[in-house]
């Protein structure tokens, strides 16, 4: 496969960068929208052909070098028994949050394979249907966010419940993560036999842990999973928000990439992590509701400090807002390609 | 004034670090929610005799060096000709937000010693019943925090009209910055003649700014005012959320004392900043929620790690959270004084 987004993530120094947004399948696409009214959110990422109808919508608009999965990072927490809905306006809501040892115990482990096997299908329909020079990006959430959802019962703020659990039931918390971390890499596994070229986890909420409880808590349970991966040679992206101050422990990681959101600049970043791993990002998403110079200005910087030693995936800091103007993101990749 | 605040602020390395508390007075003291019980929380804010008995409570319970005012940063926009409220559980809400040049223009001027004269009776009767060897503490909103609530009209999330008018208005947004920092710097000035004698500036949504942008929108206007602060030889505090990345530039705003929240340890943190400027923190307010052994632990290696040059004043990485026992802070503070 001739694929940028590949070559990219192998460390490659392309011409022009391979481009993807996080959320690229979304609110600001009307055609989405045009599902959406018939579709609850959950049924989208449940019904393999909508899944995929979805992930391609912005492939067919844009031509970007990838497309990722449609589905959620929460959509894994169903099988192990946990009641999640998503009430307009509210984000996720968890109605039977796990909070002390005998809620983990009762997590139910899994099979990907037979659970999940709705997003496996997903995946096999949109590799089947995607053009050979587009990378199909399969995901899952990092164990650590995984559990703030799980801990605290929805949008994890301010993540009281998650840190003490953390600090005062070291154990436990660990047990969770190791859980969550097994059945992550299993499912990523399951993945990419269904067809997947390259995975992503999310770690959200991973900036609000300092430095030392990262490098404590979060550090070994990520190394296993990219481990895993590595041993499969899929190439495996980290991305956390904020974690500007976990940049030395991330390298650590042996992910092949790290996503960037828009704080540090790239070239201030490789002072801190070299040259021997890619990078993915990193335009501030509200960028793209400025005006077009200002677009142009900024995704030039990028391409230009993307261009350096270790490869460059463009993409957004953060997901795609849902008001950003479909003009926007045209005008952003016209700048890119030009280049 | 024997304050060991004081000695600290100017970088004199103690046997025993100073100590408060951001939001020290407030929601987990039974005291602070028994004078809620009758009294809006603005309409505290504006009664110089109840912001003075609040601004005390945690002074007589826990002996801390400092006392901060009780008042929130948002009580300066009211004279501008902003309707505020705080909902219950809600946050603030700003019925006429700031969007455009001309809403900016329309934001009126004023002189804090008029209209803000219950902030500064409330200084001065704190200062009276104030103990000699405990610092009094006045404080405002950074020009930039304070735009994001004006322009979003409440709680700033995900900030896209501030970061569009940002980026699409730039001298706009310049202006808005500017006027907020003229009477911000006035309005310092006249806390410390009614007798503060230290000052801090919370920047908290400083750390959504990629490093460029704080360099260029924010730097210049905080630099104004902690120079307008220098030369009346006060000693003053910046604190930002989430502001790791903003470290190199934060150090060239020209406070006295940086304010860290809980990312990134104080060793870690004097690699980038030196030894020339005094810094505030950095316990995770949510170890105040975890075990005895715990809260001895964590605070014990701020402890050791403060000691070292430059000078240190223990406080939490953000305010406290409502639901912190008392006897944490009573942990904590043996823990810091048995030094």
């Amino acid at each position: 496969m001739n694929n940028l987004y590949l070559k990219a993530v192998r460390g490659e120094s392309l011409k022009i960068s391979p481009v993807w947004m996080m959320r690229q399948a979304g609110r600001y696409l009307p055609e989405y929208l045009d599902v959406r009214k018939k579709h609850e959110f959950l049924e989208v990422c449940s019904i393999p052909e909508l899944a995929c109808e979805v992930t391609l919508q912005p492939i067919r608009r844009f031509k970007f070098d990838a497309a990722i999965l449609f589905s959620d990072i929460l959509v894994p927490l169903v099988p192990m028994g946990i009641n999640l809905s998503f009430g307009k306006g509210h984000g996720p809501q968890i109605a039977n949050p796990v909070r002390s040892t005998r809620d983990i115990q009762n997590l139910k482990n899994f099979e990907p394979r037979e659970e999940l096997g709705f997003v496996l299908d997903a995946i096999r329909m949109i590799r089947a249907e995607l053009p050979t020079d587009v990378a199909l990006i399969g995901f899952t959430g990092a164990p650590f966010t995984l559990a703030t959802y799980l801990i605290e019962g929805g949008k994890p703020n301010p993540f009281a419940n998650t840190k003490r659990l953390m600090y005062t039931e070291p154990e436990a918390f660990a047990s969770l993560l190791n859980f969550l971390g097994t059945i992550m890499a299993d499912y990523l596994h399951a993945m990419v036999e269904a067809g997947a070229d390259a995975v992503q986890v999310f770690d959200t909420w991973a900036g609000i842990l300092p430095e030392r409880e990262f490098r404590n808590v979060n550090l070994p349970v990520l190394q296993q999973i990219f481990q895993h991966l590595n041993s499969l040679k899929i190439p495996s992206t980290y991305f956390a928000l904020g974690s500007s101050h976990l940049l030395n422990s991330i390298k650590e990681t042996g992910c092949s990439v790290i996503g960037l959101d828009w704080r540090l600049p790239i070239p201030e970043t490789r002072k801190i992590i070299g040259n021997d791993v890619a990078v993915q990002g990193n335009l501030d998403p509200t960028v793209l509701l400025a005006d077009e110079a200002t677009i142009r200005r900024e995704t030039r910087q990028i391409v230009v400090a993307g261009r350096e030693k270790g490869g460059h995936i463009f993409n957004l800091g953060h997901g795609i807002l849902p008001m950003t103007p479909i003009s926007s993101v045209e005008i952003m990749l016209d700048e890119i390609r030009k280049a």
